[in-house]
């Protein structure tokens, strides 16, 4: 049995991460974060999924003085597409939020002598954020080795090179209880079914059933 | 002018580091943590400096829930030693500090478009530490090119490779009030005079003078 840190928000692709990460024989230890996201009812998700895997977890709280992000900003609204866009960085965009998430599980890896940090990135649907790219994966696996105790764990990012479809399929393989994420940026009661979020997540579902 | 986020914790090395960061014409921007350290009282010292040099400041919070380290654990003790050890990683080492430490400086220095992050880590006399090592502050650079939007600054580490001797007699030519610079870890009405911390200053102020 090997020891995971796993970044979990409580969405789709973290919660099918764990479930990966559980199912090659990984003890997870899941790391939530409330860093002032419109989204915080993701958290209640991911504490939920902790329980239904038995996984230990923490939740660390900060929050960003400096960003104007649209997803943590209440003057600046969730932007809503037509169409998805991948080519600009969206104001959804937390400024070096990954290895803010990142840096967290290196410090509880190191403490824990962890052989794995799994992290639920996806290069594909969303290459807008500069930090989902795979060469910026690589430069923080050489991080591991220099900045830490006992560095010899492993950055894994399963669903970096894989479509919301994939994505889809793989949680279905996995018997992730879809039923138990969340994923609009707006964080009301309902999906608001418009921003970059719902949509993906959408598309992923409808596309998997093809 | 350029524009520089400078960590700055309130202590010599750091002090130094914005002093002389400052006379390099920089606009500095200090960024200061509260993560639970015993000594918090160096974040006053940190503010009082802010102030003296006339920079914008944000304090950023924090608290690592699994971190051992006697900076911040009260269950343990700050060790003391008849002679500074720099072999093994002492009890004070927070694991991944500067790396957390450092992507909050991403973050805020991609939203305010930063050339330099200034850092006063410091090899020489304290390489117990792994995030002090000039291999570290290399990788550390290369996360900065791919992971944020504006990803052009370059992390600046001007003391990584001078002797306490050396970072005291800077700090004189930049005339640095050293008087408002606290290092003693255990963080009490005065300096112990026996945590390495206080040990390193003494010795850097002796030695100044020979």
């Amino acid at each position: 049995m090997k020891k995971a840190i796993v970044l979990l928000s409580g969405g789709l692709d973290s919660t099918v991460t764990l479930y990966y990460a559980l199912s090659r024989r990984n003890k997870c230890y899941c790391l939530i974060f409330d860093y002032g996201q419109k989204h915080k009812k993701e958290i209640n998700y991911a504490i939920k999924t902790t329980k239904l895997t038995n996984c230990e977890y923490k939740v660390l709280k900060f929050q960003l003085p400096w960003s104007n992000s649209s997803l943590t900003d209440k003057t600046v609204k969730i932007p809503v597409h037509n169409k998805i866009k991948t080519t600009n960085i969206p104001s959804t965009y937390v400024p070096a939020r990954n290895t803010i998430f990142l840096s967290f599980a290196l410090s509880w890896a190191d403490v824990i002598k962890a052989d794995n940090i799994f992290i639920g990135a996806n290069a594909i649907d969303f290459s807008g954020y500069p930090d989902c790219r795979p060469e910026y994966f690589k430069h923080i696996q050489e991080i591991v080795h220099s900045g830490i105790k006992h560095g010899k764990l492993k950055i894994q990012v399963p669903l970096l090179k894989m479509s919301k479809k994939e994505i889809v399929r793989l949680g279905y393989r996995l018997e992730v209880p879809f039923e138990n994420t969340w994923s609009c940026y707006v964080g009301g009661k309902h999906p608001c079914n418009k921003c970059d979020s719902c949509k993906l997540r959408q598309t992923g579902f409808e596309q998997a059933y093809e």
